[in-house]
């Protein structure tokens, strides 16, 4: 019998050593990530992002930063955190201008994702006042997908606004 | 003799188990990626272009970016690809405006980096006429960090200008 408890006892071993190998595995892998996933989920904070502007809620709009988040707009230094980024949304929001854009791609991975997309601003009357590109650095807080960095530039030369 | 046999049998299998699962391991940890090497190479890469726009070599500018870079500057629409970012490389060239650029952080992975930092161009009499901020994504292309966009946006309001 003793040869039987000893195969025993290596088959046993050989089991909890393949176990804890495939736990191993999937411990160095993880957390698992995937760009589409993340872009469905960047795409919905877009939308919540512009419901919020339509809706007037400079606080929403603020929420969808991180709580370091940065807008670096043309024309002043960056408005950083939420407070100084709801002042700001609310004096977009009092111009009344409407918004539409568009993400172009969007790239990176767990840490950071950088998205580059277009975005135009309309008066009442519907004519395109302003034209620009965007880069958006989103970052993972609080299990969302929020935005750490925010900039624009107008594609309008000078003379033409 | 025959448990004998078996139980070598049994200890060359799990041997060639644990060693098939720490390969597994090792190739799922792979490649490895260190933000603070990044930062080291990206920090020579910003060198190299301050050396090429001090030195006047637009074509050296437009080599630091990914054959697909971007920059986005506010007053036109972006400009794509080599050729035009030395055509633009060029003109601030012939400005002969002395640059001087400071990294205020750097974030990402491997997929690619963020940079934020600050830029100030000065006249020949040594006086700031600019002063930006930054965001820079970089990508990795033939084994060097390269810029694929690059945008910044003064903080000079228009009519101090």
């Amino acid at each position: 019998m003793k040869p039987l408890i000893y195969t025993f006892f290596i088959v046993t071993a050989t089991l909890l050593v393949f176990a804890s190998c495939q736990e191993k595995a999937k411990k160095i892998s993880a957390p698992s990530f995937n760009l589409d996933s993340a872009r469905v989920e960047i795409e919905h904070q877009n939308e919540v992002f512009q419901a919020a502007f339509e809706k007037g809620d400079s606080v929403g709009l603020a929420n969808l930063f991180t709580v370091d988040g940065k807008i670096m707009m043309a024309g002043a230094p960056a408005f950083v955190g939420r407070e100084a980024i709801t002042h700001l949304g609310a004096m977009f929001i009092k111009s009344k201008l409407k918004r539409a854009a568009r993400t172009v791609d969007i790239w990176g991975g767990p840490e950071m994702i950088v998205e580059e997309g277009i975005v135009s601003l309309f008066d009442q009357t519907g004519k395109e006042v302003e034209r620009a590109k965007y880069l958006e650095a989103w970052k993972q807080e609080d299990g969302q997908w929020r935005l750490f960095r925010d900039m624009w530039t107008t594609d309008l030369a000078p003379a033409s606004k």
